[in-house]
């Protein structure tokens, strides 16, 4: 009782961290009497992260009220910090002129990291309005297609060549202390021709006497992530191996930047949130957008949905003699229905997840079908003769508690099935298993169990 | 083109990286013929997390083939590498003096984390097996509440007093050397009570002339994370200020260890999985239980949903008359609930990652209400109008089709309206809102959506 306690009170004072609710609601209220004093010197005490905070909770109308008379308060890191789906609709709804000014404050990464989702015609008007130097590594690091290790790294990092000492390592960084990256924990050692011997974390360096050679200390054999790698397995990567950071290479194996395990964070976090909003039928920006737009976006997912419940009710039409004469049929119907696509979403996700975390290949994929074909069985027949059982008492018929018992084992058998075969099918044709999976799963399930449901009573039962 | 082809050769390189689907399927052929001495060779021949990888992948009568046989080849780094569910099921079935084997090899923090998460009882046998000095720092460690900072913090940091110099702090991490942590990338500066007056990251230490005092520094100032904080929240912060590590204290603010990103990162990835898992109705070791405990954990969500979708039936079963009448009622009844369905699912998923992420608090819950009913509205009404015309057609009646229509539209606000609402009670009660809103959310919107239809088929059409 008393840690449970004393944790309470901590999560009281974590909720004081950042800006409160509050403070948000404050604010809200100024906008709402116009009181432009007021927001200004709220928008002042704010730090970026809580800037962004603040713009991501506070709706879509008090964000353009915000954005259309305060934006010269912001600066570009309140846009790194921001939700990137929010970020973009924000970005989008600015004149370009405003959005280069915000970039120009930022390091070349971090301005192309709030660039590279825009619209390319947007992003080519933005363009237009950078610097020479800038645009022309903001373009570099476009020509590197989406999520890959080059849209990733940093082009900043510390390089030092073999024959080194770790005296003079250390007298490089102090008189070159200006011009080294802004943070950084590792040092790369490289080849006279710019390949990748090895990579040495600091504390190996403090820890080392002046006149060690680089070459004499242990060099962390680490493997570079080529410029083109997607992100989802560079991240598996670092996971994998427990880098703290790695370095990138191009095409001739050299080196070009350095990824940093707060960008594996980062991706983790997106590609997660992606898994879990696409398997719910939503888009990524859903929660920042707009009352309209969410509709027209969740509408496309609903439209699918209705299309393949309207063929599910045809096969009940093809029945509907049968069900004339047996109304019980009727409403039992739901149960076969929910019951198959329970048990088929149980082995979806859980396949969705092995391929998202690569613990399904081809070594198991067959072991697995296997098991989730006998899961389904199992259930299967103890709900099948738990639901034959209710369905024989409630209507006093036997064969139609069999009916419905038949049913079920078939539903469930079909359910385990093709719950880890459309996912492992979709992943193979190289679509995104938790985008499409639901929707013929459910499909399935439902077709099958009314077929199976409906057609054992028109044999049985009429 | 050319990108596309030059990625699609990385992917394949990539899948090189580690142990292959053939060497797994060469073990799995040498454990079927009994052939030890093969096996021998190629466990030696593997790392740690590629041993890890095996044991995920082989299947649990590979795995208890290795286990009982080549055990002696494993070391505890494999069991630090093995996904944490598998592990525990793993290590329960080993013996006591085995499992303190391989604690005794590792880091007290990697052996705290192979013992947290079994059994009580078997936790008490093997900590008898355990040396004084061992044992004394895991049942420390133990006193933290689960998943707390305190479960996930290393004890080995690097601390210094404010008054050194730059020079005296290098002069010291080289003579106590071989006495520091393996690694780490920040050092804190305490205060002679041994509070934490900041951090310093060992880049800026090297940056910097050996005569400057550690006081003169520009020191980071990070927020101590308290031991009994939850772990994501503490996720949360170090998102949230792109810490790279962070200092842990106790109840009297001193320092007692660190947190770094890669404790942050494998957390990361656990939470989500469990959200996923459990929207999904599956337990998190799912993917590594034999057929019959995955059928057994799997039963008790489906006997939930059997019960809900009882009651639902028995909605329908009120109107067994309107149905004997109006066959194409039941034809149609599929379509309302999985509308509904859908799109509570929809808006639920969406509340659930926002309460995760902290994206939504009482500053902006009224207005994401207000706005998943007029969501709900919107696409109600076009579908209504789209499915109202179908019936009409397929069943020449334009009654049936208003009432369709008039219930879709019911039943789309409803599950707007709780698709938000549930979690937010849930979450409110302290139960996870990925666990239970899916019960909860399919039952109201079948239950109102079959009322609704049937309901006003009653009245309107018969």
């Amino acid at each position: 009782m008393v840690d449970t306690q004393v944790k309470e009170i901590k999560e009281d004072e974590l909720s004081e961290i950042g800006i409160s609710d509050n403070q948000i609601a404050g604010i809200v209220e100024a906008i709402d009497e116009g009181d432009k004093k007021a927001i200004n010197i709220a928008l002042e005490a704010l730090d970026a992260v809580d800037t962004a905070v603040l713009l991501e909770k506070i709706g879509t109308e008090g964000r353009k009220a915000l954005l259309e008379h305060h934006s010269h308060q912001f600066d570009g890191d309140v846009f790194v910090e921001i939700d990137s789906d929010l970020r973009k609709k924000i970005l989008e709804s600015l004149a370009p002129q405003k959005v280069a000014e915000y970039m120009a404050e930022l390091d070349s990464d971090d301005a192309l990291d709030l660039l590279q989702n825009l619209d390319p015609v947007f992003q080519k008007e933005i363009l237009k309005k950078l610097s020479g130097r800038d645009r022309e590594a903001i373009e570099e690091g476009l020509t590197f297609p989406e999520e890959s290790a080059g849209r990733l790294m940093q082009r900043e990092f510390v390089a030092i060549p073999e024959f080194w000492t770790v005296g003079k390592t250390i007298d490089y960084l102090r008189e070159a202390a200006d011009s080294l990256p802004e943070d950084f924990a590792d040092i790369f050692v490289i080849t006279p021709t710019y390949h990748v011997a090895g990579e040495i974390p600091l504390n190996r360096i403090l820890r080392s006497q002046r006149e060690q050679k680089i070459s004499n200390l242990v060099l962390d054999k680490i493997t570079p992530i080529p410029a083109l790698m997607d992100q989802e397995d560079v991240t598996r990567i670092f996971r994998r191996e427990g880098y703290s950071s790695a370095p990138v290479i191009d095409d001739n194996e050299r080196l070009i930047g350095v990824i940093t395990m707060d960008d594996i964070i980062h991706v983790m976090h997106e590609e997660a949130e992606e898994d879990i909003l696409r398997m719910g039928g939503v888009d990524r920006g859903d929660l920042y957008s707009a009352v309209l737009e969410t509709a027209r976006t969740r509408f496309s997912w609903l439209a699918i949905n209705l299309v393949t419940a309207i063929a599910a009710s045809v096969v009940i039409g093809l029945f509907e003699a049968t069900l004339e004469q047996v109304v019980a049929l009727a409403i039992l119907l739901p149960i076969v229905a929910s019951m198959g696509g329970n048990a088929g979403t149980q082995t979806l996700t859980v396949t969705v997840r092995a391929l998202a975390t690569k613990a399904i290949s081809s070594s198991n994929a067959m072991r697995m079908i296997g098991k989730e074909v006998i899961v389904g069985f199992i259930n299967g027949f103890i709900f099948a003769v738990i639901m034959g059982l209710i369905a024989w008492v409630w209507f006093g018929n036997p064969i139609l508690g069999a009916v419905i018992a038949a049913a079920m084992v078939i539903n469930m058998i079909i359910a385990g099935l093709f719950g880890i075969c459309i996912p492992l099918a979709l992943d193979r044709l190289k679509i995104d298993p938790a985008l499409a999976s639901t929707v013929f799963l459910t499909t399935m399930t439902d077709v099958i169990g009314f077929f199976a449901f409906l057609g054992l009573a028109a044999w049985l039962l009429v």
